[in-house]
């Protein structure tokens, strides 16, 4: 029985991305690291669709998205959070942890935010700087519009910092970082780049670079230290090569396919794999489901002794719940190798036969 | 013509390293995962030489030691650094920047501390928390006697906090935690674990353990959290799994030779190279040189253009020299695939070469 990693990252690594990492070790002061960066920063724009800075760092989204708080704002700053599942909620919990005047906007797990409202709690919040949007969250798959979301507040307040964790979104659902008006995204190695955990890509306007104080040498959390020696396509530390090998490799491919094909074929995966939850009675706990894992859950169902059967019988791999969702439902990868209809149909198939036994 | 890269740090990858990367990808939240991560705790017991706390996070070296600084010492605690190269000088600058008093104790690049004059520093600072002590400068290859420091230390004042950066130290040079009573102690994966980079591994007394506040959910800087979590095999955020396949090979090695063979294979590689350039005239840096790397020069010689000569005509990469050192010297490691008496003296035959051409 093959086995199939179905979780919504780690996703498998294909045998290209670990050809790439395994190429010889070479010394992050040379010439042929500035080539290998240089050509990965040229890649890294067009999967965040930007014209400005960019950056990757060792870390894992998580550090990712503290490093963007630490670097973006100030202790004592004024931060909304929209706040709606496991990962947001961590994102406020740092914000405190770092001394950060948070303000949580709050919705149940599953549940999204709508422009509207979103504009409404900002309109009371006279000195706010900036607003933390968890694009998807990777706890119960429900995606926001992130275009209108993002747009409504560069236009009621174009001094606001949109910080945007686009984790388990970039390079799998549209995202524009330039075009929707994002100020600082951050994206994931293990996910829709299919490569090992190990690094965080980073990208941000002109205007959040210009924003943020001179980093103290030697700090090794603030992005903007890593912008700015990619701009001579430098690392300030030691730099993780092999793991900017595969992440080259990715990009390859997601240059050479197309970023319109690829969410294409994320979004064929994914309606296909919800439609046939529906069909089995099943239902999806997002209100707003993204393209890049489902979320679902069957009624009168033991879901984690369901998760174990579909491991164990049938080798796929799915995630159970987070935090308070555990043991309520289960949740499947549409990113890398999991973006194909014809591997949902299996599974499907699978769940079927594990429902009704 | 075959490349070799002696850089010290990162060094060589060799293909058993490169294979146990490319195994499947697993889950960091399955029982096959802590299978993984408990074995390789259990043989980084073997490589600090500790019964004590363990853990290990995504990062480089200036990570680790930085991330170690801020879970041991709180804003405004006293802390003394001992500096003596560019990696010293980081500690003390980010000290600053998390805000410790910092009493810099600072020699010469190249120089060393002695016993005494250490104790005589400490007896000036009453209220003194910790010492940050860089075990070998790799700038400059000069490697303290951290076993007679840190007793006497323990000696004169058992409450002080020891925080070694053993980055070229461990896995090369003895090295002993609980022997020489060092409370925390960082090693990163490029070094001495012929890993790529994107690693660093610590361990630490109990008691700084006990000491440390209980960390904020969710602060992924926090080396408790990664220790506690530890504890059950198991990991904060999510884990770089591959990456912890290579370290897992690579000390699958280490126990398997043993400690004492590898250091005294570093030992006599670093030997018969330093006897060589002296042989040629040329000299050593340091005041007490590392095992696991030499900086040395020659008089009246360009050495950025020995070292262009070097890597072109004979495939030799080494390291030049670092900030103010820069063009001054040559650096070599004999960590890893590097601890080869026989391309040493290669590496000997090529520099007589160019230093009489």
């Amino acid at each position: 029985m093959k086995h199939h990693l179905l979780t919504p990252g780690p996703v498998p690594i294909p045998t290209f991305v670990q050809e790439a990492i395994a190429q010889p070790v070479i010394h992050h002061r040379t010439a042929a690291f500035h080539e290998l960066y240089r050509d990965l920063l040229e890649k890294m724009r067009y999967l965040f669709q930007t014209k400005e800075e960019l950056g990757l760092a060792m870390g894992s989204g998580t550090y990712g998205v503290e490093m963007a708080m630490y670097s973006l704002f100030k202790p004592g700053s004024e931060v909304l959070v929209l706040e709606n599942g496991k990962f947001s909620e961590r994102w406020k919990s740092y914000g405190r942890t770092m001394n950060l005047s948070v303000r949580p906007m709050t919705k149940s797990w599953g549940q999204g935010f709508q422009p509207k409202e979103v504009l409404e709690m900002v309109k009371k919040l006279p000195s706010l700087k900036g607003v933390v949007i968890t694009h998807c969250e990777t706890s119960t798959g429900n995606l926001l519009d992130l275009e209108e979301i993002s747009l409504a507040l560069r236009q009621e307040r174009p001094e606001l910092l949109l910080l945007v964790d686009g984790i388990t979104t970039i390079g799998a659902v549209p995202f524009y970082l330039d075009a929707w008006g994002i100020d600082l995204a951050i994206t994931a190695s293990q996910k829709a780049l299919m490569n090992p955990a190990g690094t965080f890509l980073f990208a941000m306007s002109e205007r959040a670079f210009q924003e943020m104080p001179e980093p103290h040498p030697g700090d090794f959390r603030h992005l903007k230290t890593y912008a700015q020696q990619a701009r001579n396509a430098a690392f300030p530390f030691t730099a993780p090569v092999q793991l900017m090998y595969g992440l080259k490799a990715a990009l390859d491919q997601v240059t050479g396919q197309g970023l319109p094909h690829i969410w294409q074929q994320v979004h064929h995966t994914a309606r296909t794999f919800r439609q046939g939850i529906k069909d089995l009675g099943g239902h999806m706990l997002a209100e707003q489901p993204s393209d890049s894992l489902t979320a679902f859950s069957f009624p009168k169902t033991d879901h984690e002794k369901l998760r174990g059967r579909l491991t164990d019988q049938h080798g796929f791999e799915l995630s159970g719940g987070q935090g308070e969702l555990k043991g309520h439902l289960l949740r499947i990868s549409h990113m890398g190798s999991s973006a194909d209809p014809d591997l949902m149909q299996a599974v499907l198939e699978a769940i079927k036969k594990e429902i009704r036994s």
